[in-house]
């Protein structure tokens, strides 16, 4: 935080006081204890960086350091009274309130936030470490989060996640607004990263058709983690937030409620999401499981599919291509194609005694769920050669993408190849290629974030 | 209907059968003979063009006559079955249903629209013309009107009329929103013509803010009447749709409901309204009456309210300025007055005993009341003179923009017009140079519907 | 009200203003001048008796006499305000109130009686008397009323009317509650006259049976009129309250919105029930039309069952007999054919394309629904000999008994009788003898109002 | 279960296969498993108990044996699905269900059976046992429990707690009634021990005032545990019902949720009650808490309090009386007192910062949070001597009368005795005088379970 910054961009703020409702009203004394000496003690920054990010929710910017510059004095405390939670904010962005009272929504997603960060301070302490270490307890984990954050409820299928770049074309963010509207039309609720971009288009579309449609109770769900929510601040849509403790948590917690998966234009992430979720899907015990998957942008954005389409083939198979459908420029279709689709999912989990609000059928290896530190370490051993099986390939790609939006977005990433230089990533020559190819791309397109000029954060070693 | 038009424009069309719910729902047998007789009788060309109007909403164009050129044998009936109402729609539009299903939103208008003129034929039908011979039955029929379309609820005044173009700039437009956002974080509800425009921004605006501060039994309320609402298709975004029979009483509508109101940039239409409520508010028993009216637009928009502002000094005088604020540039401080505005209502009505929902208190004299047909005949008697009292004078340059409103987009004006070459309008030198100008600069500022060359409707006498 | 009488039992008392919700919170001011000049002019009386009825809803007593001697100084204003209508009661009973504040559903019950009473002032007032002249008139009539009252709305069919006795035997009230409690469990509301006894106890056993179900919008649908609702105060649980003008609007009424109804043992009142229902039913028109139809009641009632069917089936004949079922000692057997017979009713409505809330599809004669007043003329001029056809044998006989309750209960024809002596009924001495013993059974089974010895109001002619 | 009996009594039974809602539809596999390992285990007799208790809700019987005698072939099963849980029953009392179909009241309560003893099984299990070493533990296992019970919610303070005997005279059963009555007329809701009797009628009164004043979303709380709720099946107007694991845990629920606290009639339970209650009430922490304590009856009941009264001075002391308040035969009074003191009990949390939904400020010490076994010798140990301080001796002076309860009605302590022998109990002679009288006045009032001659389960030496 240089002072000189701070001088030229302080923005108007405000002092407040606010008493949480809907489920952190009712905790205990002991709870209360628990939450306040961890927002006060080790998690007390990722507490205020989650908080600002809420509350400059809808604000233009997505520089990861841009909220706290502006903002350099902000804090918050959680404080114990008998009575329940208090949380005070000093030096809030004014944006989130009006005439002095915080903006109702705004104050909902901030108590997520505490909620989400205490359900992780009480429930996935350390002393439950061992829970952790086993695929059935990381998805228990996941599971609980969400159930916490009330995101599970025993309703119809309806939920489309949608992925896609926070940083699209105009004409990209009008397509994935269309598309929002013709899902939302037919009923159906939306679930994004909850950044701006092509994870706030469907929500935009899919709110104006649910008010044609008269539907009350709809869901804008955005699932993030810390090391994206202040990068990615909540767009003003959402309404019910869910901090997932990591990436990797946070993909399967896509995979585990969404009934069906739409992929816009996007970067790297993008990328990752797509790998690593053909990655499970490729996998032989979820070879018959439905789950629609449809990559689908306007007519200028065709070429980006195909080169995507090409990567995959190439490095994957065809195997992974034909789960997955690329419809171009027709709103339309996809929504009718995701209904048809919903409906199969429908019909698969009553088959199969599953529940509605949860996708337990689908087998996630614990190869996908375990944390990846992008370390140079962890980098360099990636293994990205073709003839591995596809699953185990599809896991080493995404860790690289994973490790490159680290690199690009990330402060602790950033601070360690600005020390350490780039990133180096082993593989075949065609694959190292192909992977260079598309992340040029990716920055022609202006898919990445780049202050400056680009200089990536890795180095292709063949 | 050209049927070389026809061939060219025919659009995808649905036929469909409705069954109208929530005060359509319980009807006796008799009144549903009469409906079912108005509208297929006197009332079915009326029906017709209102129903294309709901069902084409959210269209672009708007353009009197192109819907019905684009969806030329559209039909509708209204049917009596012992149980009720059936609606059957013939070639309808197919934008206005979902995979074959009817839009909820769209049949919610549509059945607005039906109920609206079944309230007219049967409680507003020729054996009751003599109670609308007084300014207390035409008052009483506003009144019956709003209520069985139940805009009429008893809760605390947070109505806002807004009245502005349906043909802005996009600077305007945006303003128009940013406006509607600030009333909408305050809890405040919309009232426009239905409009698009500055009829819909607004609305627009406050519904991102009404759903940022969770508030759900949100009013935007769309007030229209038969010879509008053709030209005018209400916005998507309306849910409270009400025609009123004719121009005066939708006039009076927008000021008993009103807690206050804004007025935005807008063409002849809009000094007609301006116009209409100063007349009224002049009046000695409305001197102590708290009405907010804020004139406001952004930046660019300041010459347009300074014309408007001498114009009105000009013709009615400095004491006609005091009753409104011109606000340039600033959104939040138009929502802030136009909240301590509508507080200063509540607390008249409470002293007066007067209804939150119907402004009883505010005398509408009758010459404001009476239905103007603008024939040349009426248009020519029109007396625009200097020293008239300012009431009168209001009411008849109210009549004039009323007239030139009729002579631009309403058909059978325009035909008259056609036929007997343009208006005569009678007055002062210096009043009709004003007058004049003011339209003039409407068209410059492209405030006005213009087809090909702009040929006035009109022609000034002095 | 003499003197005496008050210094002896004078009663806690209150004085209260309150101000009206639901349905007379939007009225227009000639709408509220109305009201305010029929409450103080001819229909004030009858306000007065009506909310005294109210007012001490649920107490014991039902001699018609008695509230008005017990709270002989209670008044009731309906007041003008701008805003709307306030209501001032002077001197009201204090069990009405809660340290001062009015209960709510009582509340709900005055506004009922002001409602109901203002529509007959506005809407069926001197001015309208001709649309009353005939059937349909008066069918729609009844129609609006209910409607008005907010009684008819648009759900499936499960509306039980319960007929029977006020002074009912303690088995026999048990019997009805658990009647109540059976029909209760399978979801179904409960219609009566709205007074104790076997008014009383269906809906108290529905009222625990709905609790088990958890069943919320239960409708418990009190039906009266001014002559009966001074006897009979509306017991507490009825949440739902209309006043109709008459006997015989009441009784249509009734005929119209049931979908099955249930009888219980009863007096003279009940009889007349059962006669108008069954001369309604023998009608050629209404030969098809289900409705359920079933007189029950324990085992100990087993006997007034028979001499009830014996004086039908003397009287009308074994085809009206055949319009009933007789069910003894069988709570869940009658709810269980009730559930049965009212799914008949839905098919045929919708076969009919009938509404489910108003049974347009049934034939009232006129005969029945024009106001039967028991003077001694009228009740001379019966005609009550064998070999007339059914209905209107039916008409007659429900008149007389019609008359007998008149002149049992009403103030007006007990002071006819005092004045005039006995009615006289002219017939067959067959069915003169058969009447008399019925009644005179009543009289010995304490079904009739007795104060000290029993002197009938009637005397039989053969 | 002897065969012979079965044959005998053998009653109407239906097999169902239900699915909860509720609290019991979103649980994770692994907590369905364990939920289904419980329950099949060695929780599989005491859900087994607890279900047949409710599944007879509202029958007269409250023998504990009884139910299961009637219906000896009962069993229940928790199924696991992957889309979560299925109970299935066999041969469950027909009385349950309607038409084949199970009330969903009653099944709400079996819900809350499986779902309170889901929770014993998961979150109280052996691994946890630890937290229930401290007080603070204990307390927290309540809180959690209650929780998990949805019991607590922050709504302002209005839950009274209404102790009294199952086995109580008509007089005194309608007087219970009476204040229930009462109470809900001034908006307060009713928790008791779920049992018949002075368990049932406050919150039967309570219903109709609730029914008058419109109230919805009512509480009618039963608390009980395992031992008791087969003795003392939920009365059907419970509408929350939570198990806690033990007397002790129940009676620190009652302390905690409730706002106030009345005492009708009772015996040697409702004794337990009041002494728990005043031992706590007496700490010195205590003093100022506000809790008001009322002790009613009937008139006739008055030598009943007066009896109590004298034992609690004699025992206790003066300083214990005056913690309560003895009113006879007066329900407004015990309302309007009731009102006041919950009134301070609101001001002092405010004071205090304690939440409305559970009193953390009260200290309950760990002697009266540790569930006391009442075998011979820990009856043995009771040191009932005067010169004790009032809190100690309160606690064993409760102990005792839980230690008769248990031998009174509670199987394994029955079987205890049977074998061994009543249990002794010393203390001075003076006190064990008044024990005595106390319980001989009990057993006279017909205030104890008796089946044939009564045969204390206790001996007193002196």
């Amino acid at each position: 935080m240089e002072q000189g910054n701070k001088a030229a961009t302080a923005l108007p703020v405000v002092d407040a006081r606010i008493y949480p409702r809907g489920g952190l009203d009712v905790l205990s004394r002991a709870e209360v204890a628990r939450l306040r000496d961890a927002s006060a003690g080790g998690m007390h920054e990722l507490l205020r960086r989650c908080a600002l990010a809420v509350l400059t929710s809808g604000s233009a910017s997505d520089d990861p350091r841009a909220a706290r510059d502006l903002y350099p004095d902000f804090d918050i405390q959680v404080t114990q009274q008998d009575r329940g939670v208090r949380i005070d904010l000093n030096k809030a962005p004014a944006m989130a309130f009006v005439d002095g009272e915080i903006i109702r929504g705004v104050a909902e997603l901030l108590f997520a936030v505490v909620r989400d960060l205490a359900y992780m301070a009480i429930e996935l302490g350390p002393q439950y470490a061992a829970d952790l270490e086993s695929g059935e307890g990381i998805t228990n984990a996941v599971f609980g989060l969400l159930r916490n954050a009330r995101i599970l409820h025993p309703s119809d299928p309806n939920l489309v996640v949608c992925w896609g770049g926070h940083s699209i074309s105009r004409d990209e963010y009008l397509y994935t607004k269309q598309v929002g509207y013709e899902l939302g039309l037919r009923g159906l609720d939306i679930c994004t990263g909850c950044g701006p971009g092509a994870m706030k288009g469907p929500m935009k579309g899919a709110t104006i058709a649910h008010a044609k449609q008269r539907r009350t109770n709809t869901r804008y769900i955005g699932v993030t983690e810390p090391g994206i929510i202040a990068a990615e601040s909540p767009n003003p849509i959402v309404n019910h937030l869910v901090i997932m403790p990591d990436i990797e948590k946070r993909l399967e917690a896509f995979v585990r409620i969404g009934h069906g998966i739409i992929v816009f234009p996007g970067g790297v992430g993008t990328a990752e999401e797509i790998l690593y979720l053909l990655g499970i899907l490729l996998r032989e015990e979820n070879a018959h499981l439905p789950l629609p998957l449809i990559l689908t942008g306007p007519t200028i954005a065709a070429p980006y599919f195909e080169q995507i389409d090409r990567f995959i083939r190439l490095t994957l198979g065809d195997a992974a291509a034909s789960r997955y459908e690329i419809i171009v420029g027709d709103p339309v279709e996809v929504a009718r194609r995701m209904t048809r689709g919903i409906k199969q999912v429908r019909e698969y989990r009553i088959a199969q005694r599953d529940s509605f609000y949860f996708n337990w059928s689908i087998t996630i290896p614990e190869e996908y769920q375990r944390p990846f530190v992008p370390t140079h370490e962890a980098m360099a051993s990636l293994d990205l050669h073709q003839g591995r099986p596809a699953p185990a390939l599809a896991a080493d790609l995404r860790r690289a993408f994973s490790g490159i939006v680290a690199g690009n977005v990330k402060e602790e990433s950033m601070q360690r190849i600005e020390a350490n230089g780039p990133f180096e990533i082993h593989g075949d020559a065609e694959m190292m290629q192909a992977l260079d190819a598309l992340l040029r791309a990716f920055v022609e397109q202006r898919r990445m974030k780049i202050a400056g000029d680009y200089k990536p954060c890795y180095r292709v070693v063949t």
